[in-house]
């Protein structure tokens, strides 16, 4: 699909009329509509949209699209945000010392199937600075102690700043972000490596090896200023048996991190995945 | 939702403006639409879509919309089906001597997962009479020889007629269903004991374990004249290992196939599943 | 498998030459092996084995095998059990009012999946009887009050004496059993409708949707006094979507209560499950 | 488990005394077995056995070994192989142009999940050179042509024993060995891009597409002189649906393939494959 599209994820309060309201905004500017999906939460009383059509033909300039829907939405009461496939969203990703989802993202990146750049790395340790480079990437170190938190996030929200970033994924980034850096910087993607809720917080493969679990599982979540109890993006699991140790558990865990992550990231990239309440609708 | 609804599926040549149409006219007749769901297949340039809406509040009355909407669907060169939700369909199971689908699928009819009557069970064999009878359900004993496979066919046909059957499911009815039989009634979902297209035709289970595969299946699809070729609707599998004897995959396949009929036969009767070619879209 | 069976169930701190000290057992007494496995956990210092052979051609006659295998045993400091594969256990299942996961182990009985006879279902409410009657198998009604629960869980242990119980089945049973009854009766599956730990205790569908997880599942464990902490047997997950409200949660799970419940008694009846600490090896 | 470990991996037709038979080899020279798992192939007559056990206080020198076992396997017209953990498998991976199932092996051999060395890559085109180059292993450009293929396979065996290598690994290597070469060199896992049999040969996922299957697959099995139906290893699959076009078919495959193929290599190096007939037993 070469020619540029515009997408609208929208929510509001139940009504008719809602979908042709918002189907005519766009057929009668010459808009051919290439994915529309749409979810009613009785219980809520929400309806949830997701609109994407070709740019090509369309004939509202750009620029024009943003205002001439603020007039549909507003007595609609709806939440709502436009992109353009064209504009290509910014990842700053942030690592501890395990590689295995940093190199997953920045393999899928290369293998162009996520549509963003990665231009930026932020670690509170030093081992992963030499594949960093090798990528060509900027790599900050900024380690983390409890009487500097603040200033170094303070860091943090600076350079994501100047780096101009739209997205941070948290992979495998052990540290707890503060209420205050998430409401400042509320575009977080996190990976915790269990089936929330169960085990949510530290040592889960420990924690599961010692319940005795059968399966196993990967969380990938909006991180907000409640650990481990943002909306929910993807999930997956895998078989574990007696035969498998807390080592196999983490082994075999790595697998679904990787895959559970960068579906979670790609699914939001492609503006997918809209969030309400603590939940998110993902518009497969 | 007590309300009755009414459901479109439609396919059509894509173009311009096929959703701000299609919603305008539910609209504009005062329809509160509770699912949309639309899919463009760009290879075949078709657009697919899934539409209801309740009909309380509807301002035109129910034998009216048909001809309405014709007249919308001419000019697109639409193929495309009306169903209310309050009309229940009627079911034939047709059996041989295996009863775990048959079982299953009274039982969740019983249980108000399947909305349907089931008024008719066929089988060319007699062991499932007793069980039919308990559920007080009619049942013809129409035994299948080479010679006589027409004569019966006709039969079941009237049969079929007589009951005012909307939907046969083969729920493991291990005869071949003749071009004819297949053109005259053509509502026909069957379940195969495998992961469809491999081991299709006879002894899936026995050619599995003969090829040592570590992963079982079995798939849901219309019937067509063609053995095992038919669209499918879904399939499901399991885990197998070497300590799998052929009595194992038997048994564990009969989870499957009864798991994987019920939903395939749910989707149908929910008006979720739109075939096009030899593929199927399912409305989630 | 004509021939009848014995099976060892063996757990003892490990040390060297347990495998060929237990197989020799065997093999001098003219036994042949037809199941042998062993796991080690290095962590607990634990070797556990699985043994089964054929009792045709084995040298010593029934009542002989116990004590003969307790002299091995006691210098071991062995736990074990021995179990003949015609000695077929008797089961209770216990209900409230949901039928599924009863109805499915009465099929899977009469098919032969479940070695085991049924002769008891434990009810705290009536609605089920009926099916149960169908069956014919006994039914007792003894309805659970805060102030009745000591007296009919005395009510409860007689019966499962009275009817020689080998094991009670927790089939959406959904009250909580005291420590006193479990103490007496140990041999507890239970099957609860999450996947555990995470939505213990009441309500979990209900408490899987607020979270707005994307996988449901179902756990199968021993009943210990802790509520849903007993060491787990098999676990199952689903997909679910934002499409799904509690209902389509409920009716999913469903699915898996009653296959994954089922793979459970199957592996215990077949004397596959050992238990140590709260932890189970399931020799497959 | 820092101490080394020898591995018996054994098939023979079944008789009694087997077990006895293998671990009083073991414990009678003094060794403590960490892993001893059996299965019986009751159709085919065939008794299999993995047993490893640590070497520290093993009384056998490891040359010895060997020619003691045989006097042992000889009557038991055993076949067998010798495997000791220290002695660390060499491979030599094969592609053409696509680089996630390479790249895959070559971050879970770094991190330490694949007990191998790697050094040696083929390539029938010169694409991935420079990704090879970066992780400093040797890279042979070997081109095929109809009229060039036996010379250019004479080459690729010369280099396989130059290098002595005991695995070739097919990662995606778009190419048909010869029946001579593979037996000449019968060591070879290869990675289908389908669940077989579904989709053997060319274009696994055009034609599942075509087909409109629900759910994809891939399957890692030892290569053999017909095609795509060799014993198999491992497979796994993933849900497709309506949404997928072939590219995300593409896309999702090569998720499975590298887990599938890892997954594969690494039980084969850690000797938990045992071929008979044209299956597998993959000791857990």
């Amino acid at each position: 699909m070469p020619s540029p599209t515009a997408t609208l994820l929208i929510s509001c309060p139940d009504q008719k009329g809602l979908v042709a309201k918002i189907a005519n905004f766009i057929y009668s500017n010459g808009g051919n509509i290439i994915h529309a999906d749409q979810h009613t939460d009785f219980a809520a009383g929400l309806f949830l949209t997701r609109l994407e059509w070709q740019l090509e033909g369309f004939n509202l300039p750009r620029e024009v699209i943003e205002p001439a829907f603020a007039a549909i939405a507003k007595p609609l009461e709806a939440t709502w945000q436009l992109h353009f496939s064209d504009t290509i969203p910014r990842i700053a990703i942030w690592v501890t010392k395990q590689d295995h989802c940093l190199l997953d993202l920045l393999w899928r990146q290369q293998a162009k199937e996520l549509p963003a750049e990665i231009p930026l790395i932020i670690s509170n340790h030093t081992q992963l600075e030499p594949i960093v480079k090798q990528f060509g990437i900027d790599f900050y170190h900024l380690p983390i102690a409890k009487e500097t938190k603040a200033e170094q996030e303070a860091k943090q929200l600076e350079i994501l700043k100047q780096y101009k970033i739209d997205l941070v994924v948290l992979a495998k980034y052990l540290q707890i972000l503060s209420a205050e850096f998430i409401a400042n910087f509320p575009k977080i993607i996190n990976i915790h490596h269990s089936f929330l809720p169960a085990f949510a917080g530290a040592n889960p493969y420990h924690r599961a090896y010692e319940r005795g679990v059968k399966i196993i599982g990967a969380t990938a979540h909006y991180a907000t200023a409640e650990l481990d109890e943002g909306p929910i993006i993807e999930q997956d699991v895998v078989r574990v048996s007696h035969r498998d140790d807390v080592a196999d558990l983490i082994r075999k865990g790595k697998d679904l991190e990787r895959v559970v992550l960068a579906r979670a990231v790609r699914l939001h990239l492609q503006n997918r995945v809209l969030i309400y309440g603590n939940r998110t609708v993902v518009f497969g």
